[in-house]
């Protein structure tokens, strides 16, 4: 059996997220099907880990075992013909299976890497409203930083997780945590080693409440000293964040995207 | 009666068009049933241009006559409850409806801004799918922008119209024609002071062939020369186009979009 790589790029707009679900479809069920069609396997398909209804992906890794000969780069554009154009393969490799070099999507992952994005304007926009979160009430990127660098280091994110996470540890290394403005749009780029589950939307939802002035930068001292899930804000909406890449000892999806240029 | 002036944003992928058609919901008729719901009234609503079906506007530019008494720069806020998400307001005022300085939405345009999108990458992108023509042969930026110069200043344009256009003239003069690369992505930026029915997307058409060599600049000389639909190039998709701004004595939507910035 071959070990096969996918970088995909996905618009989560229609799924009910990464992971089969029983109300409604994921993209996980329906690459599998595209790989079903194209090798005769039902695989089991893995990712660097899932990801909410209406999250999006610019470069999502997941890897499955195959019998098939089809070179390993040839996969995204045969997987490409059977998929959807709100999910897209953007690169295939083959990597080692097992053994001290074995290559895991999910237990390998070095850093991942997250974007939030925010319009703050009066009205809300018709072309971003599936990509951006719209809040008409001023937002101060001063103060939503001085929030964000205090994520930055390891903390226990214990507060920052969804009460039916089951993660053994809520201990993570968060090395960027910074806010841009970008014209109306305002972008908050995370990078850890991990996140629990929902943790960069309690994050930023406890942010933006800072950035609005109606909390102080205290309430996240308070949350990482005391990280019971009641010390963090509200869980910001899902279509606002994109997990836009994904470091591992062996690859870097942000070459795999470059090597997508011509 | 006052008249009442919108200046619009929509994702057009949903829609057979501006226009109301018997094959589908038009952005005309949904908001014209927002305007129905709000004052009780059914209006007829005139827009800068019909749009195609698939075509997006950043800043469309629409008027309809009310005996409302409603406040004109509230419209935006109240016809944005009843209209769904790939639809805003991005704002509204009240202008002249006749005499000398009457205001017409069609009748009274100055300039038009144009941008068409293309994604020249390997693999096609899920995120951008329903907003950029992806295209997978290198484009020559030079060459685009020798082949988009060509159309500078006032041109007979009969070979960059639909067949079935019934325009009485088909002399327009073009400002801006340039073509500029933003990371993967080639934009072309147009303005003019009037566009035939698809011109801009032949006009596209057309360059794009050049753009990969396969036909050379002439190709556009002997079509501004010989204004014969048969001397223009294909048509290229609708959902790369986005009507992006539209100028007139009375105000520019940019200083709107501007205005609704916090």
């Amino acid at each position: 059996m071959r070990r096969i790589v996918l970088i995909i790029e996905y618009r989560g707009t229609a799924y009910v997220g990464w992971q089969v679900q029983p109300n409604g479809v994921s993209v996980q069920e329906v690459i599998c099907g595209a790989i079903e069609r194209l090798t005769g396997e039902s695989v089991s398909l893995h990712a660097s880990g899932r990801t909410d209804s209406g999250v999006h992906a610019l470069a999502q890794v997941a890897h499955f075992d195959t019998g098939s000969r089809i070179p390993a780069d040839k996969f995204a554009f045969a997987l490409n013909t059977y998929l959807p154009a709100d999910i897209r393969i953007k690169g295939s490799m083959e990597l080692p299976a097992g053994g001290e070099n074995g290559f895991h999507s999910r237990f390998s992952v070095k850093k991942k890497h997250y974007r939030y994005t925010v319009l703050n304007t009066l009205h809300a926009s018709a072309l971003t409203a599936d990509t951006a979160l719209h809040i008409h009430y001023p937002l101060s990127l001063e103060r939503l930083n001085e929030a964000a660098r205090l994520f930055l280091g390891t903390h226990d994110f214990g507060a920052f997780k969804a009460v039916n996470s089951t993660a053994a540890s809520t201990v993570r290394t968060v090395y960027i945590s910074e806010w841009k403005r970008e014209g109306d749009t305002l972008v908050y780029d995370v990078a850890g080693n991990g996140f629990l589950y929902n943790m960069v939307r309690i994050m930023v939802g406890t942010m933006l409440r800072i950035g609005m002035g109606y909390d102080g930068v205290d309430i996240i001292e308070k949350a990482l000293a005391d990280p019971r899930r009641g010390n963090a804000g509200d869980t910001a909406p899902a279509h606002g964040l994109t997990l836009r890449r994904v470091e591992y000892l062996e690859f870097d999806t942000d070459d795999v995207l470059r090597s997508n240029r011509l």
